[in-house]
């Protein structure tokens, strides 16, 4: 569409010398060396808003779970497989950051045990036993110094009550929430975001387009950087 | 390599008019409409094999659970998502295939319920109970017409040890052994061919060169044809 050409060609400057980390794709849960629990995520939504940033002139560092997609140029870039090499990469990368954008779909259980051997299938049934991933948006949106973060939420239903919810829960500032069904793997989706002054449906479109409409809306939120050298005007 | 480029651009014609059924990629068991359980596999063998055996000259049908590749071309592509929808389509299109060649990494086990929405994350541990998968590929060897059937085991240990005794448990005149570190998600592999002979290290190489390799062996394996019309010589 022409808007989305506009949008795309004509990025803004308005994230320029803002430094921003992004997650994205899912996670894998190794079970065994041939198994494991994942989310179901392209890893798609989380590319455009680290490539969208880019262009709006942050400097961006993207962490990624297992995704078929090629690492935007201009960009450091750190490839992880679990949640929990997820929670530590964000956490060695945090400090210094202007804003934290969680996308990446984290598997939220892991199995107790990973067998280092395959495991081979004699019973009928099994059982796995899960235990809970830390929680990376918790984790960073706790921090006493913490950057500007935005969170997402896919659900499969009640999408703005249970988005609601989370922004509260995980104490975040700005929420976007998408329907499972519209999202996944997908080029296009739907989204709504959701502030303290409410909710603000972004028309639907490419994850590219949206993710420079999600960048515009929160730039406008950013407070005014005082630690910053690069936020001093040039 | 000199060996790889004429195995590729210098194509035998050994299987003119055979129909090979290929199944290719993992299989992915939903746990709820965000989660599932599933095998690590880039799906690059099977889909090797399916471009391989076209360029041989064979009818090929390539049944292929979710990855990030292009259907090879001149080739029927059915893609499925989970273990029991690849049992289904096999046994829909295998009546009358002269050869089966399962590839695909398969789920052995599937979650016993599939919630309907998203499962919220209260609890700090989770039983998950699994249940078995059909085998395809023993569905495949047990029918009274069976096709040349072809196995592939991935093991993490003790491969030739653990692939004998898949191909006797199978029942199938050919399998294809890899060590899981090896193969996984690489352009690379290395395979043992096991058979009624004996065993037989292909030397290592491109994903497409062994594919290659596997289906000259299996060629000279394939009985006379007396049903097929293609088998006709011209």
């Amino acid at each position: 569409s022409i808007v989305d050409a506009l949008q795309v060609t004509c990025p803004s400057n308005l994230l320029a010398g803002k430094r921003i980390l992004v997650t994205a794709g899912p996670t894998i849960e190794a079970i065994d060396p041939v198994r494991g629990i994942t989310n179901f995520s392209s890893g798609k939504m989380g590319y455009a808003i680290a490539q969208a940033a880019i262009e709006m002139g942050a400097d961006v560092t993207l962490i990624s779970g297992p995704t078929a997609l090629t690492a935007p140029r201009h960009c450091t870039t750190i490839q992880v497989t679990s949640a929990q090499q997820m929670h530590d990469a964000v956490m060695a990368e945090v400090r210094g950051q202007d804003v934290f954008i969680a996308v990446a779909a984290v598997a939220d259980y892991r199995p107790r045990e990973v067998q280092s051997q395959k495991i081979k299938k004699h019973a009928d049934t099994l059982q796995l036993e899960l235990v809970r991933n830390p929680d990376i948006l918790a984790a960073v949106s706790n921090l006493p110094d913490r950057p500007f973060c935005v969170g997402f939420a896919a659900e499969s239903d009640q999408l703005l009550e249970h988005a609601r919810k989370k922004r509260l829960q995980k104490n975040v500032p700005l929420l976007a929430a998408n329907l499972v069904s519209e999202a996944m793997g997908g080029d296009d989706s739907r989204i709504v975001l959701i502030d303290d002054h409410g909710e603000h449906p972004l028309p639907s479109g490419s994850k590219t387009l949206l993710a420079h409409m999600l960048l515009q809306h929160m730039a406008g939120m950013l407070p005014p950087s005082t630690t910053s050298d690069a936020s001093i005007p040039e």
